[in-house]
């Protein structure tokens, strides 16, 4: 096991009924900007809701933070956070709003233009900011991460800032979502788990079985929720699930991988594709590449997860890959290149900016950009 | 799922060398009161790191905190405390050290007797305390629990306080415990992950899950660190179990038990027997009378942990039970009253002690007085 240290400070205020209690988590005596997306938290009573708890609070509201939220929408809410001089922010919304209010909580405290932190990779100082979850996916509600766009220029970068202080999830404002977000989610939460798991062997026996058993709810859940988001109790198992998929809970003391989700943004900038529609066409190439140095760790997976017994090595690991996939394309996700209309164009750039930025990801840091260029002729 | 409120702050610095941390870690400017148990950090080197990280502090040692921490020996702590007048303790220690001076920070700021405070089961205010933890076993140094025991009267009662505001954690140094401290420790760890798992069945298939990775780790590592303590992943994973078995990250949204503790309280209040072996009696004594209301998580655990898919679900649970009994046999733990030493005499008194207090414990709160002796009866 590697050296580790660990800390989670955010308060986790879990359940339905929750978002009442921002009225007692929200500092008395802030003059609050609380950011919303693009409108769905009108039509699910969420809106309602936050309206409701927040009577009495000084509130300055910001509209508009789209998915993969962009430098040039956060701008606005910067000058706005400013003006208003706010000290406490309240992302209501999916991953992308609680990342572009981290970035605003960021900016309201920097002179310069917010793209530079961006480009930096992180902050100095931020003011405090809180979140009401609607999309499980990111676990951004449970983590210090971001991850920001920038239209002029196509690209997507990730961001480290502070965790939210508390972060309010209520299952019952999952209900209403469509049923590509929840597919594309509980890919995005798969993918963040294999990102910490699918590594170098026998690091933490504990953290390969927590990371397992998110894997297992995920597998067990994802046939009835994709058929009836109405059950509370599998929603709830879901929202959990990606929350603890990405709060460091299952990083303890081992490497991690990351290179899939380097290679989707790059998707993402380029074609606009759903954050986890990425990874769910990048992860199985990833592996099929790197087969040979993530053999022990796709035997594992193969058998705790896929119950796979028989074969030598190379055809257990070939079936575990071929079950995700499966996998994948059971929630409605398109797993290849091809099917999201990406083509050679998009890999050979990828390369180029991989190259461009001298830049190797993956626990052996041995992803660069004709590495990347592997990985996506197998994602074809 | 039952709505929850999780929040653990802690900061865990895990690792071989990171006790040296502890000079960056301790706040600058602060009166440290440092408590020990009876001195064996002076001869497994742990006295010798701290004494070298905190050089330049200003620092009060207080020495000789015991298992099962007395109130009797606390009051001396919190006398030296208040007279020297320090504003932030660091605990060097197991559990037991943790756990008083858990007591010992909240007793400096109050004007009463101490054993007050643990009658009332918590405190208003209690000063920072951190901790360099040398046995795994409580999970006191992630929690805000502590129990505390009175030579007097012959009671031990849980308290609640601040979490550790950081916890340094070192497998190396439990390289030199006794081995029955390591068993104790293991039996200790799997009856915390049992107290918040074998309850109500179908609550949070991911606590579920997690919980069993915990007792999956701890049953593949114990052989291993019975024959060598040596075997520093090993260890780590036996530490890293410790503390995730009792910090609140496997009880998000389910119901809790605790009743085998309540009764194993009162045998080391009694009897003096180490905390974990008094488990180790009690647990499947619990186990086999509450059979029917735990049946359908014992068939859960009995196929996922010890790989039961034969006989009807009485069967399945009663095999169960002997697996686990045999697991703490296999750690040279006693599982029966008599190995103890321990009689009727002590059974009446639990029963009568519990009738007085007029306590039920439980998930569902029906462990009184008189099934507490249906259970002990069920341990001889």
């Amino acid at each position: 096991m590697e050296n580790f240290i660990f800390q989670n400070p955010t308060k986790l205020i879990f359940g339905k009924g929750m978002i009442a209690q921002l009225a007692k988590e929200v500092p008395a005596g802030k003059r609050v900007l609380v950011t919303f997306g693009g409108g769905s938290v009108r039509k699910n009573g969420v809106y309602e809701q936050v309206k409701e708890a927040l009577k009495g609070f000084d509130v300055v509201e910001f509209w508009g933070i789209e998915s993969n939220p962009k430098i040039e929408t956060l701008r606005e809410a910067i000058k706005l956070g400013k003006e208003q001089k706010v000290d406490f922010l309240l992302a209501v919304g999916g991953g992308s709003v609680i990342d572009g209010t981290k970035l605003i909580a960021a900016g309201i405290l920097y002179d310069g233009d917010a793209w530079e932190l961006v480009l930096q990779g992180g902050c100095k100082h931020a003011l405090p900011l809180a979140a009401v979850l609607t999309i499980p996916a990111t676990g951004s509600e449970m983590n210090n991460g971001a991850v920001i766009s920038c239209k002029a220029t196509e690209e997507k970068f990730p961001f480290y800032s502070n965790n939210p202080v508390f972060s309010i999830l209520d299952p019952t404002v999952t209900f209403t979502l469509p049923k590509w977000q929840v597919a594309c989610g509980i890919a995005d939460t798969f993918v963040h788990v294999m990102e910490q798991y699918m590594t170098t062997p026998g690091q933490s026996r504990l953290m390969d079985r927590w990371a397992e058993g998110i894997i297992h709810s995920l597998i067990e859940i994802a046939p009835d929720i994709i058929e009836n988001q109405h059950d509370y109790d599998r929603m709830a198992d879901f929202m959990l699930c990606a929350t603890m998929g990405l709060n460091h809970f299952i990083g303890m003391g081992v490497c991690e991988d990351w290179a899939t989700h380097m290679i989707g943004h790059e998707l993402t900038a380029l074609h606009g594709l759903t954050h986890g529609a990425t990874l769910a066409i990048v992860m199985p190439g990833l592996w099929r590449t790197l087969k040979a140095e993530k053999m022990a760790k796709l035997v594992q997976f193969g058998e705790r997860i896929w119950g796979i017994t028989e074969g030598d090595d190379n055809a257990r690991a070939d079936l575990a890959i071929e079950k995700t996939e499966a996998f994948f394309r059971s929630l409605g996700l398109p797993t290849r290149l091809g099917e999201a209309g990406i083509g050679e164009e998009t890999i050979l750039e990828i390369e180029r900016r991989f190259n461009a930025r001298k830049v190797a990801f993956g626990e052996n840091q041995n992803v660069t950009g004709a590495v990347a260029r592997q990985i996506l002729e197998n994602c074809k």
